[in-house]
């Protein structure tokens, strides 16, 4: 592989707990949070599971998960409590019950109303209360330590190496899928466990479509070709998109577009400093594109963060409220999509300090002839 | 492609509004159902969306998606009503509350508190009560109609299609992730429009992790391999497993364990009649690995329900309740699993009629020598 070196760093999970507890300290309505999404529970205590949870009070962290997981579960943090147990839910609840645990947080956007249910139920007649809580893990992973940005790096150096190799075989008559598949081909020779999320191809004016699903349309000349992907490394996700024009010179109306979007993006990236405000840098990309009247087709918000998830706080939108943290790793994807047309869309995964920001997925952002 | 012909139906609305009106008015406790898992929805209405929700009154259906699924929302059977709104749960209670309802089901198990709590907040001085319902829709769901069965059928052959494609690529020395993108690559070339899951390819020890994560292992002679897979075709799922000895003779163990497995599998498959409860079939399973002592070592249950959703109704193993209904699509998948030597499933995606199974992975299950 080439691009950036990868400074391979320890996550430090005492360092996530103390962050956690002061969390739960510094809000008046819980004394104690059980963790059910799975992304927060692999933060927290470093295991992947598809059946985990975790409970975080002043005096213990515990965490269940069912005997798939035990080799894995033996070897987290010695600070971490652990049970082999099919019920997780139940098990850390008990817990938090039989710990004397006033208020227990619950993460209301992921756990589902019937797990809420079979809780409420479990606390009947006993001095433990539930409380709603959103955003209390997610608002401490949007800033990433060292040993996250390494594989986020990681996953999109892999990337980045992976379209490069990508892009000497892309011919005209491959059809959406097959570029697809064979992007996520290249991603896993250069090291990808996996895909971070479905891979968006889309040419001619499918390119217009801003998450198009790939399908059996032939790639041919005169097309701009949109590809949005991204490796997963170490659980850790990559998100960049780069549009292409294909076999032959473009137009001046698919030029103008185009470097309008790229200036937008530049714009931002340009803006993006620890503490802006995320309604801000969507509106200065935006204001690049208003002053050649394309802010309307532009449909949706400037990114997001990224790491476990690929979708993660920070929101980067005009809705949005809040700021950029010290350490956030965030994507920004200005496009401009005219309908039955084309559309342009150039994406980065960009990681912002208090000494600059650096791009994630260095990639050309010029506008490329390939095929 | 080969395989079975397909023979392409429409799928029935009306049918499909019909039997929800019939299960709402079968239960005591709900006037309507609000319906936000988006598998349920795009089964009821056909629409694919990832923000959609629903609502099935004695009066009305409504359908409610965001502007990025307007074009679609508007082909839908006349039947329903749309409405193109971004807040889409928020407005199907709208439309319950001004519609009169007194009782309203919601799906317990896909509606995440957060969002419960949000419709909570709407009703509050309504006449109007939130019920919290499970399964109405799955149940329904586990009877295929016939263009459930073409769309199934056409994601096993596809996937059939692409292991035979494959085989002769696999070479000692490939890691188990490049044989998995190689499999995505061959099911894109065969019509699939994406995996239907995370493919599973697991070498040489790794195949007894039943849900092992492909890596960088390198498949060497003497291995099995074990892949798990399957196609994705017009929103439904395939799902197919089949292990194979590499590049040499297997040994009497290997023959062995896998002769036990193949055995339970057929006789699983023999028993598989509507009507049978879903956990003798998990139990006659069983038994044959009894003989030889195996039992122990297959740890997951017998299979699931295929669909719309990888896994649905009805789940066959032993804890479960029910029996199979006439027109179910399940998978049969025993596996034996010794930790650090080797595995061996074999699974098949099973249409069950009142006139015989037909197997729609259809591939051979003898054990084949590759490499």
């Amino acid at each position: 592989m080439t691009g950036i070196p990868v400074v391979s760093a320890a996550a430090n999970f005492g360092e996530r707990i103390g962050q956690t507890r002061r969390a739960i300290a510094e809000r008046d309505d819980i004394d104690a949070l059980i963790i059910s999404d799975l992304n927060n529970v692999r933060w927290l205590t470093g295991l992947a599971s598809s059946n985990a949870a975790a409970l975080v009070t002043e005096a213990q962290v515990l965490l269940v998960t069912d005997s798939r997981y035990a080799q894995r579960a033996i070897a987290v943090d010695p600070l971490i409590d652990v049970v082999v147990y099919r019920a997780a839910l139940a098990t850390v609840l008990s817990a938090a019950i039989e710990a004397g645990v006033r208020t227990v947080g619950v993460e209301a956007e992921s756990l589902s109303l019937a797990s809420f249910e079979g809780l409420k139920t479990a606390i009947h007649e006993t001095a433990t209360e539930l409380v709603a809580t959103t955003g209390v893990i997610e608002s401490l992973r949007a800033t990433k330590d060292d040993s996250e940005v390494a594989a986020l790096a990681m996953a999109c150096t892999i990337s980045t190496d992976a379209l490069g190799a990508l892009l000497p075989q892309i011919a005209p008559g491959m059809t959406e899928v097959q570029i697809a598949r064979q992007l996520e081909f290249e991603m896993g020779k250069a090291g990808a466990q996996d895909r971070a999320f479905e891979t968006i191809v889309a040419t001619g004016p499918n390119s217009a479509i801003p998450h198009h699903v790939p399908g059996t349309r032939a790639l041919a000349a005169g097309d701009f070709l949109k590809i949005d992907f991204g490796a997963m490394y170490d659980g850790y996700h990559a998100d960049c998109t780069r549009t292409f024009i294909v076999g032959g010179e473009p137009t001046d109306r698919q030029v103008a577009v185009y470097e309008v979007v790229k200036a937008a993006a530049s714009a931002a990236r340009a803006a993006l400093v620890p503490g802006i405000e995320v309604a801000q840098l969507d509106s200065i990309a935006r204001e690049v594109l208003a002053e050649s009247q394309l802010d309307e087709l532009f449909t949706h918000g400037l990114g997001h963060g990224v790491g476990l998830a690929i979708h993660e706080s920070p929101l980067l939108a005009a809705s949005a409220a809040g700021t950029i943290p010290s350490g956030a790793v965030v994507t920004i994807e200005p496009g401009v999509y005219l309908p039955g047309e084309f559309g342009v869309r150039i994406e980065d995964t960009c990681h912002v300090t208090d000494s600059g920001v650096t791009i994630l997925t260095e990639f050309t952002r010029e506008l490329t002839r390939i095929a």
